[in-house]
């Protein structure tokens, strides 16, 4: 019978996860305000992508050895690869500025940048929380209010491009860019949502 | 210990969660057709959306505080998040149309919203008959056949739209337009799947 | 009280699911490599998905119906599911040369298409090691390597398009069919990870 072994720290690990999360959005963030040396600080946003998936794979392979665990191994599981997509669609941003040759990324995407840093500090703050069963619900909230300005900060800024941008290989380079930001903020909502179900479930 | 609460009524809640979907549904073939006063109409659209949102949110809620629910948990999450997703493609459909500023959407598009309201009412059918054990298994059936049609239809609007269609963002746009609403028969398909997996389980 | 009834051999189904697919892919490369009799050969692609979607089905009905599995049923369940999307990513490949009328595909998406062959291969190796709790882990790492090199190739791919395909409808036909092989290397991707985690939770 396998039992929780002592070294398992699930919250430990969400810490680390979601405090390497928060790394890469803020990276991005500056990346799109100010794009000098892009092709070295996407690398960097790359790297910790990288650290992102293997820690993602250390709970996984964790949960799958762990007897008993502090919430339902499902709801875990759910956690990471949610917080572990927000980070995949925040490098898979700034990969399309090389891809793409996207030199003057236009302000709007820094604008949802920021909104996915903001959701990820609340996503941390949550996850700090629950192991004292702390407030965690109010960061979940707020996560879900941020993704909604996002949304229409995306829709607008798609919009606008249908209506000036008149070439359309150039609006498709940027149509994606929005939607691969908005992306990443869908996941945060998903990740929220899973922290709001464990929180309900253990009251 | 959480017992039921006598107060959660799972197949009311899913009663009124697919029937708030084939209002929208209905109200976008309506708009597909004759699309006169455009932004009021996608406003209702999004509206019915916002009320499907609460009303999953509830279920979900509910669900996670109660200890013993009429069926699987996990399907009931799987059933009320795929009737939400779509709902979630029926407003995005809507909404593109505002976006984009189709004026004049092609026929097809009403056809393709026409086989999402017979999918819904063939959803909101199997729903009803959850709760006495009814012919469930022939509605699903009926999604199903209803999602293989979409697609055919889908398929062959995008392919003439390659064919015909020289300006590109005008192409663009329909293609976009035409996959919301096929996505749309996908996670009606996705929720007859839980429907079946909920009455092979019970049976 | 449903036991599980001899003649579910789930093993025997999940290797009749892989094999199926391995097909799927090898035809799949064949047309891209060599588009001759483009239509007739599509359809067979579409053949084997339908066989694939009639076998994934019979696997998740015998599930719903059996009382005890040999490992978790969400894992049953998603190992068919991701098999599956595989399958139908292969699929949707083959349709959009018809659809798109992409008569010379570039040799990229023959290469691509190779690389989900080799990832089929693995995962049907890992399935038939599952019975005797073989060195499924191997091959399942050998399936993510896969996907981080098509992942690497179809990025490329796609750069490539954007510095030199100058007509806008081509270039949009080509980054889809890229992207579509790449999201089949994806869900194989999923299906190792699923794999991985069933032969955690056995040892």
């Amino acid at each position: 019978m396998r039992l929780i072994p002592r070294d398992v720290k699930f919250f430990e690990l969400f810490a680390e996860l979601s405090g390497n999360l928060t790394e890469g959005a803020k990276l991005l963030r500056t990346i799109l305000a100010d794009p000098r040396d892009l092709a070295m600080r996407v690398n960097q946003v790359q790297a910790i992508e990288h650290k992102g998936d293997k820690a993602t794979h250390a709970i996984i392979t964790k949960l799958n050895q762990t007897f008993i665990t502090p919430f339902d191994r499902e709801d875990i599981h759910r956690l990471a690869s949610s917080l572990d997509d927000v980070l995949d669609f925040v490098n898979s941003a700034a990969l399309r500025l090389v891809m793409y040759k996207i030199l003057t990324p236009p302000p709007v995407s820094a604008e949802l940048a920021g909104i996915i840093v903001l959701q990820c500090e609340e996503l941390a703050k949550g996850v700090s929380l629950l192991e004292k069963n702390g407030k965690v619900m109010e960061h979940c909230e707020e996560v879900n209010r941020l993704e909604d300005m996002a949304d229409n900060v995306s829709r607008r800024a798609i919009a606008d491009l249908f209506e000036n941008e008149k070439d359309p290989i150039q609006l498709i380079k940027l149509k994606e860019l929005y939607e691969v930001l908005e992306y990443a903020t869908d996941k945060a909502e998903d990740a929220a949502n899973v922290l709001e179900a464990i929180v309900l479930k253990s009251s």
